[in-house]
């Protein structure tokens, strides 16, 4: 529709996670005419990121040296593993700022649908995390979905051997949520999981 | 929330419209994590797009040469000029393939409250093509907002003096709208725009 480079650059945009063409349209020309957006900045980081990013060699966390700030921490507690599907989920956690231990990505969840198996995971990595009894505690904080659920069962399985305690995040109502509104899982879980006052 | 770069680009994205911080962190990550999206492509694109995308010498559509593609084109008619706000506005009339004449992209409308009046438009550019007597009609096709609506009505009793149909889009119900949940001025419209049958 446009002349050459700007839509390209409505294609390129268009192909992110959700932007849509309209979307990609409207930040092409907010970069088009806004003097003040630093388009040159966008466009080093882009050119570095993939370079300068790594996965931390011990928790699969993004980190731009070997290992991850947090594995870097000495103020982290080493007994206790956080396991979770995604180095997203890392910083979901961060932010709660309940967490103080460590943590391990495994890179995704088993799913037999999207032929994901134990193996592409990174369980090898955590089992030998686990080998030398710093670990007291793994947290599994697998999504609570149907691939989330059968990772922290399979985990969970694999781990009963050891003696390391293994926990799940709990499932109820979500806080501020209406009870009126939760589905029925959800809320069937609630009851499952409800504490004596 | 991460180290460095990777937090870098998420707010850099988090600046583009409509983009929040939850998308810009998605978006980050799909770069990151997929090693089929073309990144040296975008970044490509961002160092080079205002380098190379300047404004219709003639419209003020965005061009990648003094002059757009719509106005090097001797298909167009010359003798008429459809009136908009913005070149997003010339792509939005082009799809729908009804109007084979040229644009005037006025950059804006007038907006006392943005302090936008009719010297910050390209008006002087609009009465310099019109002088030489080619151009027959002058379509507005300013927003039917307030600021449009003003826009329009300002271009229009400044064009009186000229031997030049003036015209404005029709206002009216949305086609596959539903009448029902149509406002009140939008309705208001469509009856002082009926058409006898």
């Amino acid at each position: 529709m446009y002349d050459g480079i700007v839509q390209e650059l409505i294609d390129e945009f268009g192909r992110l996670p959700g932007i849509g063409p309209k979307s990609a349209q409207r930040i092409t020309f907010h970069i088009l005419q806004t003097p003040t957006f630093d388009v040159a900045r966008l466009a080093e980081l882009l050119s570095e990121i993939r370079t300068r990013v790594r996965f931390c060699e011990i928790c699969g966390n993004v980190a731009e040296q070997d290992r991850c700030a947090i594995c870097r921490d000495p103020r982290r507690n080493p007994a206790l593993i956080c396991v979770v599907e995604d180095a997203k989920d890392v910083a979901a956690i961060e932010r709660t700022r309940e967490f103080r231990g460590l943590y391990h990505v495994l890179g995704g969840a088993i799913s037999p649908i999207a032929g994901i198996g134990p193996d592409d995971l990174r369980i090898a990595q955590l089992m030998s995390r686990l080998a030398d009894g710093t670990v007291q505690e793994v947290i599994l904080a697998t999504n609570p979905n149907l691939e989330g659920e059968a990772t922290a069962s399979y985990l969970s399985r694999l781990l009963t051997t050891m003696q390391i305690t293994v926990s799940r995040l709990a499932s109820g109502l979500p806080v501020g949520g209406d009870l009126e509104y939760a589905d029925e899982v959800t809320l069937g879980r609630a009851f499952e999981g409800r504490r004596v006052l």
